[in-house]
């Protein structure tokens, strides 16, 4: 039925054919020399995708899983009968044939797990954010740096084709001066216990910011509201402030009916739309601006009286983007920064560094929205 | 050609037809005894919508219009020659053919030329804010009730049948109770000389939630940023607490290549997509939300382990509403106000409410987001 | 209010400000000896853009208008009090001011008012199509030869910014040789009387197609249905055979609960889709195809068993197309043609292929489906 | 990451995982005495969503699969190891473990294929279309009916929850009458060499139309065009005359830009647009329609001399449809027809009357058109 598929997904079938197709090609097999022992831990909603990723790398071999809970590791099993699935983090830490631990576990359990993992001597990839307070991120950098490890963390956005390209733009210099970062990431989303709406999903937006423009925020100011008792904040607002003059922000939401993924950034000379809901048409690039102009009239009442400003409306351009996942891209860099002994692209300081901003707008939020300086 | 036309909008050549139409029945005859004289200060931008609306309404005769600009004045005649076309407005504040005056000049010129008209003994009716300082608008306010004259704000968008509609399911508890309002009102919009971007588009919202929840904010916090020297901020964010615990926040920017006008209410029952950009289907109400549950597996790593609240994903309804212009609808509100003397629905105390919250908000962008008590 | 409007089409305001300051500067002022005396003839759905956009031109001077309707009369009255508005068509055609005639007619009424027209060496304007029988347009067109007048059809959309820049694109070659043009022209339309859903839209893209291929049709097929008794049909399917290769299919629907103007022009290097009811994002211009290769494993069960194609998906990109409203550039042709004497680009030949065509597929629509060469 | 993913889907993560989750409960354990046997012929496009539907539903036991492409074996041994993986067909029909054959070969292949299990005693399951050819479809209904198996055809859509929706909307009346139903189904696809465009996609609306209506087409009339030399036809436009009144109409093409899947259709009472590209939104019932009323005025020139006919534009509404997948409940049906002894709803003779209109199809568009009588 192929792609007059009743699916709206058509990448859904071709995607998961075309990776298991490297599966079949190396996956059952035994390790190669060349070949990364991974284990991961925590096979809850992030996890799947990560023994994924390992199972079907050609640098990677996966080797175990690890969960409390029995269902998720009977899962594992059914799906990769050839590793080891315990209920002990520790037996896969301390198994010789694991070299990178992945942890994909709750966010106030990132740091013990991370720490006792650099502790073995194992490098270690976290799931976003790092951990959930800054003073544990250092000692877990430290710790890395003294076992000469990689600590990465995983800022999947960083390595997606969308932002890889916009990052390209920025740095050719295609939209000139960068006005602002304005992003809307909002859904009926899982409302979580341990962490608010900027940690889980600002987080995001805090990573590409880090990635675009490679610079720190001088303060940060957030608003938002609880709406179920007992759970942190569902809705919040963000504003960065930078020195360039660069303002960015960041609306989130667990609690919109409508699903809306779009961050527009505005430059003195184009402008990106980068909706990251469409299927293939991500990015949008405006030839778009104003410029400021000596003439027009400003006498009261004339119809241009606010005009001494023009505008400028081109055409729109849509570039094509590869559809590759950008877990598996993450993997691969991964893979080079503990081969090379590179820090990574997301590494325990820009790791560090989110975590600084993010308890900073927890702050802020908490003083509805006075202005918290980094 | 028909509604095979070219025009996108069909909406365009039909509904001035309509208009027109109704102008041909009693635009150019002399006033009935019932019509209400009017003039209409301002013909830039928004001054020609006065200006057919009065024209058309059956209720009031077009009396003049006044400008600075001559070329504004050589238009206004070309398309009314009947009328007496001015660059003195008090000429028309003082013709004892006018009752009320309709102002539409830029903002700081608001308060000299409505304070003009009051004590003439003329009904106003002042294009939105009211004007640019909270305490001239309290002068305004006394003048006219001390000459038992109608002094109307121009707030548009609470005469749309879209706004009507939600309100309607507020007040019918359609929603629950209300969580949040969210609005992003942004385009390549003109820049202005006088007001900043929170002026000039997020008063727009204000109005609205003024409207739809009767409720003032206990405090506001507003972020932004100024991009063209010598202009005030082109792009603003704005919270506002309240005490019932609903938050509201509006985006407005005049520097982005999209144009979006989209409102979000969401409510504990239902919550509802309002999308002014939409030709026809302006509303979304969707029979969606959250439920908060006993049951749920919290153990760590469990795939549902923070499920412990339920997801409501149902229908969703588009609402058919009727065709109608809102300054037709407002025009009308105008004339019944002034007929039985009651305050309109955005009265001189609707316009002060909102001035002082976008003084409260001018004072927080300055401040980096620190919040403004009220 | 301004774009901030409540209105989701900025371009009714501004465009009739704009155009009416035009008329502002020349509307009511006597004839220039340049300007040409033009009389509308039909004052029922098109003839109010005709009477504006004559009204508005520098090159023309609207004369008067007729209609057998006195409430149409009167509007027209309203809107144009210096014009004669007369219930007799012949008194217009014998005004010695009217230079030019411009018929917005039932179909069936074209022929005999135009060639009363034309038979009073008035120039015309007929809106589409020319008329109801080929045999008549044949009359029309050799008395206006005879006569020496100037014979046009009113085919608005090849006058279109977004149709000319597809003729642009395929004269360079941007689109290689072309596949195929698909269009679907559907809405719920005003049913007709006197003529089927093909003679009222599928005419747009016969004048179009005609416009941009310059080739006749060896043959057509047509199917269709009658949904209202007493009523032609009211939805029809059209395909058009080219020597060329070339395939056309037109779907019109006066019964379709959504509105839908897209066209596709599929070719050997790129692909346009043309969006109508877009406001401004009419053309996207698709760098995507497929190229024929060599290689390809056709082994049944082969996932690639069926690719010994190549697929292409390159960039979208949305040119920008100026605002201007196609009737104006129409009349500026109408006028040009006059003058210069040389045949309109929708002459009396145009018209009569359009109307041969469109005898062929009724034809084909009565016997279902049956080829009928032309 | 969760559903603030970098994927626009993340219902590949969630619905994968839930799927194997239930895979892990059964998989890999040995048939219980209720589970039906069943292999798979063929792992090209279709075929993988097969095993993982086999492998895991409750009901079936997933046996082996066979391919002529190593590559393909190698694939599915990765993925499912303790199945048998042959290139032999015959070696899985003769198999006493296997009950059931699913077919998912190339066309022209499923005839053979199909008899072969047919004759083995085996119940069988054919991609749509059931086969190339109407006299041998019946031959393969006679052979089943004799050996008393169960002979069902992979029909899809008709186990789709947005097609089972319009089909209870039709069964209540809501719909009223029908008018049309038309459907554009367009993509860049894979141009095939067995069958054209019409047998690939335009199979899918045949046997929606079958299941929605039961009514059997009178004649139909189709037109398209070759454009890839030694290819058949890569565009087509199939029309289906009904005795009802009702017509049907189906646009593909293998050559498009864009990707569409949209049905129209249009009842006396309401009307339904289907749009299958939708992720959630895949259906809109609109309150829309036409009324037929005495009053109106045809007096040429009157601006409604077109409107004997009111229009009605109402609500419209999206229903919410549970996200399973069509296939999952397709293989439960099969189990269950299988179990019961009753002709599945989509069966040889659905599969045969569908073969039949592609016969006739194929006919007519090798006429240019003519209509073909059935």
């Amino acid at each position: 039925m192929s792609r007059s598929s009743a699916s709206s997904s058509p990448f859904v079938v071709s995607a998961s054919t075309e990776s298991r197709g490297a599966t079949g090609s190396n996956g059952h097999t035994a390790a190669k020399p060349s070949q990364l022992g991974v284990a991961v831990i925590g096979c809850g909603y992030w996890g799947p995708n990560l023994l994924r990723n390992f199972h079907e790398s050609r640098d990677t071999k996966l080797v175990g899983v690890a969960d409390l809970n029995p269902d998720r590791l009977a899962w594992a099993r059914g799906l990769y009968p050839h590793i080891t699935a315990t209920s002990s983090a520790d037996e896969l830490i301390s198994d010789p044939r694991v070299d990178a631990v992945a942890i994909a576990t709750p966010v106030n359990t990132h740091y013990e797990l991370a720490m006792r993992a650099v502790r073995a001597g194992k490098h270690v990839l976290v799931e976003k954010p790092l951990c959930h307070r800054s003073d544990l991120a250092r000692e877990l950098i430290e710790e890395a740096d003294k076992r000469k490890v990689t600590l990465m963390v995983d800022h999947t956005f960083i390595y997606t084709p969308a932002v890889r390209k916009i990052k390209q733009l920025i740095k050719d210099g295609d939209l000139g001066q960068i006005y602002y970062y304005d992003s809307a990431r909002i859904n009926l989303g899982l409302v979580q216990s341990d962490v608010n709406v900027l940690w889980d999903l600002a987080v995001h937006d805090l990573s590409i910011i880090q990635f675009l423009f490679n610079e720190t925020p001088q303060a940060v100011s957030a608003t938002g509201m609880r709406h179920i008792s007992g759970r942190p904040e569902t809705i919040a607002y963000l504003t960065l402030h930078y020195g360039s003059g660069l303002i960015a922000h960041c609306h989130v939401n667990w609690l919109s009916p409508v699903k809306v993924r779009r961050t527009l950034i505005g430059g003195t000379r184009k402008m990106v739309v980068y909706d990251d809901v469409e299927p293939s048409e991500k990015l949008r690039i405006y030839d778009t601006g104003v410029k400021v102009g000596p003439h027009g009239d400003a006498r009261e009442g004339h119809p241009d009286y606010r005009l001494r400003i023009d505008y400028r409306k081109g055409d729109i351009s849509i570039p094509h983007l590869e559809g590759k996942e950008a877990l598996k891209l993450e993997v691969e860099h991964f893979v080079e920064s503990i081969r090379s002994g590179k820090p990574p692209l997301s590494g325990g300081q820009e790791g560090l560094q989110l975590i600084r901003t993010l308890e900073a707008a927890s702050q802020s939020l908490f003083l509805k929205g006075q202005p918290i300086p980094l």
